[in-house]
């Protein structure tokens, strides 16, 4: 008898079967619009019938370039459980970038969001495969493009029955294929399965930090990037509100989307946390944020000091999660165990700055130079590697770069971890960041945190750079709160960090800089930083 | 590259990973035994070690025989992960089927609790297959037993190496056997594979009332029957402090460990939860049940009165759960929808009592007699039918049986179930237990519940008899509680009903009895009752 696979048209069936009334809010190029899960499922069934109107073949490639708003949300249910494969473009990526990501995937056509069809117009020349266009608005009639042959998402599927027999696919089918950031090269392709977007969903839910329907999530972290971390899956599961907070949000409309719609669980990068905090601490009393459980950060290392501000200040949880594009990406999440809730500071805020503990499903190994497991101390070095149903096995028609980042069934991440008795792993550095200090290792991230500990500083980047002795050397490159700016000196800093870190770790030199170089996801360039300082642009 | 399979070890590993310090207490025969599942770790190493020297390949069956208890839990674990796979046979089964089952299943070993040796004992003679018997005892030497050769488990493991590497087993691989409470012929062989407990085990994580590190679980439900619920796997993934109350608890002994261990999590069947409501009433002041999170009630129907006691009475929160053997078991939980919550009296209970919702990851479909779905109306009655990862497929080597309840890749429940609007499934009764009355149908269950909300009822069983005119006509029989006996008429109660069912649905007789017969697992015996009726000792 045939088994039952594990497919995202299962998440979608509970949503309508046991929560057809809870709420969807998304905010779109008009305002707020609301539906719930009993009609988000006919949405995805007309758009069923009219992908395959568009004579999308099953294994076919569609690409979004959206927001997080409900359309996309709808992609996200549709494409795969029709049995094509949705490419969450990027629309962050520089336009050669952009051009090789759609190209490469040969997306046969495109959804797009009525804001980003310049980007799309940009390039439309260069793009091979698509065959047609597909605008995403509120409006009744199309704006005026040159994309063609083009189509309103409304309009196409305005009469389609609100009802699709959606295969039995093969659990190992590709869902969703997105690209990692690239820091060299082009960007690599990743292709996600039903099976490990179903599993990494299930995994989100256990446990404490789970999500129930009683939540209200919002997802600020983008659905054009690694599934917005799974969210939108693992919250339609167990029919929890979402709130999708859609195009360019800023720091006052997460602010009010939070404190109108009762957010409970948000997601997203450290960048939009600082943000939101700032917002909320120049605009005293304007938020009610007593309806948040917690909030999680991830992409980016989160700076120490950030939880405990949002703690002291705001009243309010904010966990660090970790992942990476091969990971689909979650495989760590930093929360306290029973036991670990009452201590004292400063270890309370020293454990919610790890990195966090392995999710549920995943295998993890750390290995020092020597190929060794690392002690549980909390002290020695490896590299972190994962292996587990959600984590990818290759790369996208990319044998080369799969044989260095995957060994014998393992990812390697790339970071440079520690992990202690309790099983709390810290990313100390990325392997090609770490600096090699007279064959030692010098962790820039922990530089980092303690410089954005001062209160001065407002984010910090630690490059290695060439010394003739010792081979590296650490720079630190500091932008300073505008309010700090000339006032604040080289040793004062350095100061701050004697007795923080081993003497041998202090930086030769700080650079004061207006802003540091950011990559399309929002990350610290470093790659950016070390081209500056070779050009001699950085002093 | 090997896809990474879902193994009932990968539960293990992340229990002793990232919760090693968490506690497993377990009331042995000597008293309460303590220790963590880094131990738990270590020893379910050593006895898949001692697994070897016993010879025991991949593929083979091993039985247990025992309460649930801390060895049983590394049974749970060690066998099916070395490869191997679990038998848990009912203690509780008469002595002709428990020679069927364990010959059945070919069972190589038996682990066998001390208090339970005389049962095996009586029928060692019988058994074909068993090479070797293993005694699970607290003490020292082992007890003088006529079963050879005999064993004694911590001899057995005490010199093992405490690692052991658990092979990456196909997931579809067995892993526990189980029999179906037989109500005719010999009990039904059923088996789980790695996979179905895995994924049933993160769907009961999953929402609100997914167990979490914070949690201390009490499984009452047998590890003896349909995997205690697959509690042990659930609560084993995220840390959770089990509490396994062995051998032959009694009311006084779970309430002394729910207060004792702070439970906060317990399972099972209803009988357990009356007994429990009469010794806590009877014993005001001696107990602390503050805290209880939830109680779970499953293995039969909650009387609807039941729910209601625990929360004026006891101001506890008990839900029902629902399932069979062949979904291992777990299909359906009740509870309240946040916007449900706050419903005024008696709509709060009669929420309570419903089935339940679906869980996360299985279809279901309620078809009538002519094999359309029913509305969701709360009232047009069907044939409840699942699909899904933990369904089984087919009846261990009885294709007959298979063919019975299984229809295109459905399982049939033989439920007569309705579902309203908001997706809560109500049992009304058993395929067979159904009162077929002139053409329509009378739920025995429903009858049954109203009979058991009167405060003099202390049981009550609802059987169909032969009529002449309408085929079948209600026959209620009544346990009164001790102080009512003789004090209640038969008018009394009939008149009680009246109003509550369709006057066509009141019985025709009611029948006072001292006892309700019982099946082995403790769940009301129909066929008994109908027996006996037959034979003319029932009036």
């Amino acid at each position: 008898m045939m088994e039952y696979p594990l497919l995202l048209k299962t998440i979608l069936y509970h949503a309508k079967t046991v929560y057809p009334k809870k709420e969807i809010v998304s905010r779109d190029f008009s305002g707020m619009f609301r539906y719930n899960y009993g009609t988000l499922y006919k949405r995805v069934c007309r758009l069923a019938n009219a992908l395959k109107k568009l004579d999308i073949q099953p294994g076919d490639k569609v690409a979004s370039f959206a927001w997080n708003n409900h359309r996309h949300l709808e992609l996200y249910f549709a494409v795969p459980s029709y049995g094509a494969v949705l490419n969450t473009v990027n629309i962050r990526l520089f336009r050669e970038h952009l051009i090789h990501c759609i190209n490469f995937a040969e997306n046969k056509v495109i959804f797009i969001d009525e804001d980003l069809i310049p980007a799309i117009e940009d390039i439309r020349e260069k793009l091979t495969t698509i065959k047609a266009y597909v605008i995403m608005t509120d409006k009744p009639e199309l704006p005026q493009t040159t994309l063609a042959p083009v189509y309103s998402y409304e309009e196409l599927i305005k009469d389609e029955p609100d009802d699709y027999q959606f295969p039995y696919l093969d659990e190992w089918s590709p869902a969703i294929m997105a690209y990692t950031t690239a820091t060299t090269g082009f960007p690599k392709g990743v292709v996600y399965t039903h099976r490990g977007l179903y599993l990494l969903s299930l995994s989100l839910l256990a446990g404490e930090y789970g999500t129930t329907e009683r939540d209200v999530v919002m997802p600020i972290v983008p659905m054009f990037h690694v599934n917005a971390w799974c969210r939108p899956f693992a919250d339609t599961f167990v029919g929890a509100k979402q709130v999708l907070p859609g195009s360019r949000p800023q720091p006052q409309d997460l602010c009010e989307l939070i404190h109108r719609e009762r957010i409970t669980i948000a997601a997203g990068v450290p960048t939009i946390w600082m943000g939101i905090l700032n917002h909320v601490l120049q605009n005293p009393n304007k938020y009610d944020f007593s309806c948040i459980r917690y909030l999680v950060s991830g992409g980016a290392a989160m700076p120490a000091k950030l939880t405990e501000e949002y703690e002291k200040k705001l009243g309010v949880t904010l966990l660090q999660g970790y992942g990476q594009t091969e990971t689909s990406p979650v495989t760590l999440m930093c929360y306290p165990k029973s036991y670990l809730e009452d201590l004292p500071e400063p270890e309370k805020y020293q454990l919610r700055a790890k990195t966090g503990l392995l999710i549920p499903g995943l295998e993890m190994k750390i290995i020092n130079d020597k190929g060794k497991e690392v002690k549980h101390d909390g002290k020695e070095m490896g590299e972190l590697l994962f292996k587990g149903p959600w984590v990818i096995k290759e790369y996208y028609k990319d044998p080369e770069k799969t044989k260095e980042s995957f060994i014998d069934g393992w990812f390697r991440t790339g970071d440079i971890v520690t992990i202690d008795e309790e099983g709390y792993v810290q990313v100390m550095d990325r392997t090609k960041d770490l600096i090699k200090s007279g064959g030692e290792w010098i962790s820039s991230v922990d530089l980092e945190n303690h410089l954005m500990g001062h209160p001065a500083v407002a984010e910090a980047a630690v490059i290695g750079i060439h010394h003739e002795k010792w081979q590296e050397r650490p720079l630190a490159c500091v932008v300073l709160k505008p309010e700090a700016r000339g006032k604040v000196s080289k040793e004062e800093l350095k100061d701050f960090l004697r007795g923080k870190v081993a003497s041998w770790w202090l930086p030769d030199d700080i650079i004061f800089i207006n802003e540091i170089p950011k990559t399309s996801v929002g990350k610290f360039s470093k790659r950016v930083l070390r081209q500056l300082y070779q050009e001699g642009k950085l002093q």
